[in-house]
């Protein structure tokens, strides 16, 4: 059957009422065979059980079969019991496809601190293996979804070599790096490529390292973040050698596509900001210099209103802790050079920008000096409606 | 002349219309005699003329006569040009009052990246040195306020020793630690006891330490931020040995009050959160944690919401960097626990924190475990209004 899917893997969703009625929120991944797996989590000090879970099953084994999301309920701070009731849900699970539980990697995501509701999981479950295989890649984003404003999902085909063509896709869910807003980062990742699992595991963290970790809505590292690769094989290419790189290349684009989704829905976000920091001493400070610009409330509101206040960015900047000659220090706003040797550069006009700041991609560029560092991340603006949904969580 | 100042003290205000006209922008502070002088500056790398020309003079110099402070231009990112207006307002003004440009300490606040407007200061300074000691200081806060709602000061007299009381007064200006948007940080504290000019520095360095470095509206540092201390002597009780102690515990708490005000005038700002960490393995850890959660947007815009989130508080401290064992942490919102033992606490009615969650003040108490570090922020909420004034600041 061609789902146009990656060749063989399965989706299944169904509806677990775990938060509300009237939409999915249980979304099953299967392999018909076991494939490569690999996995990055949160680096919260907080890590839900899944979360756990997960890292646990992959230092066990190279390999799983499944990947198991709910969202509604985060799983996290849940202490023991959580950990008990995640396993239930995964030998449930088990049991209903013939797998073992360590065959299966767990994510969740929604409100922290409740325990998950295990009848709605044994409701749920026999529902989701009955309709395992007739889910769409966009069925599958769409239930994993919380305070999403739409379903985030990638698929590729890509010839490597000589050979036929590799099936990729990703899924995401995610307003934000957001905590415990309903809104964790969860991706998952899957490609019908025969790939060692050591050189999977390389791929992914790469590709997660140049897309996921370079993104910002608002600072906020959830408790519950993941990322999970799987590479089946069966399209019965296998990867190695010189096409390990272009497979690992085509991952990351489709994880900076999923990224760049992830910005653009933003909680109450109407722009993506693209800060590119080029000249600074290494990639430290360059990824010092764009998160401090990233994560500025002055900056992102200035953004929001469509300000060129290039006073804010070089603020920020001075803040960051980079090293840098201030005299060196440039910066340009959707192309046009406002700041530079340390001064206000005194050709622009302040109309010239207006249409440009309209749009929602905007190019801010810094350059701090002649050194060889850059680092590039997405960020979102500062809204009203993002302190509307935030303020009115739960009251 | 009684004017309820510290002994040996004149205030002066004039109008130089630096941005606006209708209001006072131009302050002085003049001792009678030569004050112990010390002085704190922002840690920006981009420094406003008027902090390195401070600096400059406080490294040639361990007294001052006066301090004189403009707002409406931040005389920041100016270069060359730059220092250069800010020693010639200082050599107008010196010559005006009879004393040496090096006595006169510097301190600008505004819009950054234009140039002073030199004619301005030249008609504003003859009125400011004319209506010198006809000024409060009430007048002098409101002089050098930018987006600031109210004037910000605090006086005090306090008797150390069996001697007569020393008096201390106070001002500051600021809605945030923000930069460029017309809101640095700026204070001016001066007092009438005789001080050795090392000891003054210290009790001033540890005064703002317990103060202004424990408050944080937006986190955003600006590049003028700038803390003057004057101790002039004119009340003729000398301070040294066990009294030294005593002047610094007056110090902080009038620093402490100024403090106290910026917060609670912090830009759009409906609430002032009290972040206690006690319990952490040290000190920096104790800071760490209470400005992860001080600064995190997703915990600023619940406490806007009033709304009991200890989900979110607990995310920012597990993505803060601070070393503790999740299981031992514990959180109480308005002195109520809502978690403990790595979970939320059972005992908790969403209803009653209602009351104590519609206060200005609210008090956010983490333990992160058994350790001795400890440390206190004062933070802002984050509401539409912070939204509103940041986004339409210049359109």
């Amino acid at each position: 059957m061609d789902n146009g899917l990656p060749a063989g893997f399965r989706l299944g969703v169904a509806e677990a009422a775990f938060k509300k009625t009237g939409r999915n929120d249980l979304a099953l991944l299967l392999s018909d065979r076991p494939a490569a797996a690999a996995g990055l989590f949160t680096t919260n000090k907080f890590q839900a059980a899944p979360v756990l879970a997960g890292r646990e099953r992959l230092r066990a084994s190279p390999t799983a079969r499944a990947v198991l999301i709910n969202s509604g309920q985060a799983n996290a701070c849940t202490g023991e019991e959580g950990m008990l009731r995640c396993r239930q849900s995964l030998e449930m699970t088990a049991l209903l496809l013939g797998l073992s539980p360590d065959d299966i990697l767990p994510a969740s995501t929604g409100v922290i601190g409740a325990q998950m509701d295990m009848r709605a999981w044994e409701r749920a479950l026999p529902v989701l293996a009955e309709n395992l295989g007739r889910a769409e890649l966009e069925d599958f984003a769409s239930a994993i979804m919380t305070t999403d404003a739409f379903p985030k999902y990638v698929r590729r085909t890509q010839r490597i070599g000589n050979e036929k063509p590799v099936g990729i896709a990703g899924v995401a869910k995610g307003a934000g790096m957001i905590c415990p807003n309903m809104a964790t980062m969860l991706a998952v990742v899957f490609c019908d490529a025969v790939v060692d699992p050591d050189e999977w595991r390389k791929l992914l963290a790469g590709a997660v390292d140049a897309s996921f970790n370079r993104v910002s809505v608002d600072g906020d590292t959830s408790t519950n973040d993941t990322v999970y690769g799987l590479a089946g094989g069966a399209s019965g290419v296998s990867i190695s050698g010189p096409r390990t790189a272009i497979l690992g290349k085509v991952l990351t684009e489709v994880l900076e596509e999923l990224a760049y989704m992830l910005v653009k829905d933003g909680e109450g976000a109407t722009k993506v900001l693209h800060i590119d920091v080029v000249g600074a001493a290494n990639d430290a400070d360059a990824e010092r210099a764009a998160r401090a610009v990233g994560s500025s409330q002055l900056v992102k509101t200035a953004m929001y209103g469509e300000d060129a206040n290039w006073g804010r960015v070089i603020c920020a900047l001075g803040r960051s802790g980079a090293a840098f000659n201030p005299g060196e220090v440039a910066f340009s706003l959707c192309g046009v050079e406002l700041f530079s040797d340390g001064k206000p550069s005194s050709l622009y006009a302040e109309g010239m920008l207006a249409p440009a700041l309209a749009q929602r991609d905007i190019r801010m560029d810094l350059r701090l000096g002649y050194g060889p560092g850059r680092f590039r991340l997405l960020a979102s603006d500062l809204t009203h409606a993002y302190v509307s949904i935030n303020s009115d969580y739960r009251s």
